[in-house]
């Protein structure tokens, strides 16, 4: 069994020059390290899912950027390259934004010296998402030591919001990782995270591998959970969070919140930074993707032969909503676990966040 | 397409003096009718869950003992054959009460006259339950009428309480059935419901038999749609309901309730009267059956070549916890709907539902 510290999603190996990364399209059921070198392989793993994770894509797309402009280094392979790794995922925003981290640093050099730089700006990003993860986690690990706790700490998460979307560590999941570290009992009810199954495809894969002792339950069992007394605390992520605290994440989010809150269980969202959409005022302003309805309709995974195979659910003919983020409003978030530490999930919170980064910033 | 009133979940065959029941381990995929004349092919109907949903597992039992009072109508047969019919499922409250029913008919008969008077206390109580439901169903149309809605009602329901769940009209489905009927424009908003999606598989596919709109969403996606405004009321049915008002029903009941409260949507709660337990004070005092974790860590449905097929979700080695039912306290309960009513869901409310009863009652 790895320790929490080395289980990572994406390695770097500096003799072939190339990246590895997990395939996460047969989690939970076989562990696959793909090899990337081409373009062509980078940007099918991000089309296909074979990555996942904001943080992950981003970085991903970024040693591909690198690796591309070590085969062609001209302006016109580099906007060619760029193009073709954003239409991967175009509503990625991480994406976009390490593509532009990697096409900065280039900028201006000679084309002899672009690889070197690009590849140097990718290590470099790589490794600043595992400090901003691992400081998530340190100051999560706060929170989860002062609940009052008999036994384990109990802790309730939704979808994967753990190392195989990140690099390392994870932003939910990092103070759960802290904790297991720090030699306290933690056991993690993990809810499976329908229509997709993030919680029991990949939640619950990554628990296993890093040792940490979890049950899976139903999204429907969380109530019940919550209210049995079962939970010390919610501890979920945040795709987008708006500058009144407001939080978009993977529906079936909100329903937790208003659990947690019914029945005086912390409810806390840990997300890096470059989540939260300053120019947002509320969750009102966020726009909820739907997706389709067939990932409601059907269901796949693998049969008793170890195939991948998929199971109709519906009736023929069904129509099926499949609305991918829900909102929970700021009132029932406990506190938000940043980078920069904890913060209240209210405009006068989030301003004050702002303030603490804008005065440290070497800008 | 059959109008609502003729849609049945069992029929009793004069002729060849059977009962046919819908397969509905086969559902959503395949509709086959089940002849059951034997003993042996009653209980396998109800142990194999070809036959659920309380009401009409103790009305399969009844015609299930009358036929087999036809073959043998000895004491000594009687007994055992009642015997037989209540291991198939130890816990379903409906099913001793059906068998008693129609043993308390025959007792004291000759047995050449046992098996007729049995036949008619088993079509007795098949009519009983079709009045009731209709009843619920009326009361309930009342409810929905009274509800302000721009174009067509908007109804979110859980599980199968409906008429493949009783013998026609349903519980929680019948007040929908009547709107239809009664020529009001309705749309049903059907949660999957996990573990076992019993609103895929089942109210999906008897809401398109009976021409009613719907739409299937993930679980976790009713909050988001009643934050969004898009659910004029929740309509489900009730396992068990406690004398001051909680409410014991498939697991996930709560969540909904929890977010139709927050967002000012009534939460109703369509019940016969036999499912009241007078003598349990509250929620507390409901037992939650745990049912195995593999309804979890599996599903199963029809694939690609139509053929029934599990597929795994988790990874191997999981544990999962699987409760079965959840308690919704009164207090998000608007209102319980009975074959006797309307009912506020508290402690008062009931005893005068009670009053009502008794003082209405031939005994």
């Amino acid at each position: 069994m790895q320790t929490s510290a080395t289980l990572t999603s994406l390695r770097w190996d500096p003799v072939l020059a190339r990246v590895e990364v997990i395939d996460q399209t047969l989690l939970p059921h076989r562990l696959q390290w793909q090899p990337l070198e081409t373009l062509q392989s980078f940007c099918h793993a991000i089309s296909s899912m074979q990555v996942r994770g904001a943080p992950l894509i981003g970085i991903t797309a970024a040693f591909g950027l690198a690796l591309e402009l070590a085969r062609d280094a001209s302006d016109q392979n580099l906007e060619a390259a760029v193009a073709a790794l954003l239409q991967t995922r175009p509503t990625a925003v991480n994406l976009g934004w390490a593509l532009q981290q990697v096409r900065q640093a280039v900028a201006g050099l000679e084309q002899g010296a672009r690889a070197g730089r690009a590849l140097q700006r990718a290590l470099e990003l790589r490794a600043q998402d595992i400090r901003h993860c691992a400081r998530i986690g340190e100051h999560g690990l706060e929170l989860l030591r002062a609940l009052p706790t008999q036994g384990p700490l109990q802790v309730m998460t939704h979808c994967n919001a753990g190392w195989l979307a990140t690099i390392e560590w994870g932003t939910a999941l990092a103070p759960v990782y802290k904790a297991q570290r720090a030699g306290m009992p933690v056991h993690v009810w993990v809810s499976e995270t329908r229509p997709r199954n993030q919680g029991a495809s990949l939640t619950a894969w990554e628990l296993q591998r890093a040792g940490v002792p979890y049950t899976l339950v139903a999204d429907n069992s969380c109530g019940q959970l919550l209210r049995a007394g079962a939970v010390d605390c919610v501890l979920v992520g945040s795709d987008r969070t708006a500058a009144n605290g407001d939080v978009c994440n993977k529906v079936g989010t909100y329903l937790k919140a208003l659990a947690a809150a019914a029945n005086g269980v912390p409810f806390y969202v840990a997300l890096p930074e470059s989540t939260i959409d300053w120019g947002c005022p509320d969750g009102g302003h966020i726009p909820i993707e739907e997706r389709s309805g067939e990932e409601v309709l059907t269901m796949s995974g693998f049969d008793s032969s170890e195939r991948h195979s998929a199971v109709r659910l519906g009736p023929a003919g069904s129509r099926a909503l499949n609305p991918a983020f829900d909102i929970t409003p700021a009132a029932l978030v406990t506190a938000l676990v940043t980078e920069h530490g904890i913060s209240e999930a209210s405009e006068q919170g989030l301003a004050r966040l702002r303030r603490q980064i804008d005065s440290s910033s070497p800008m």
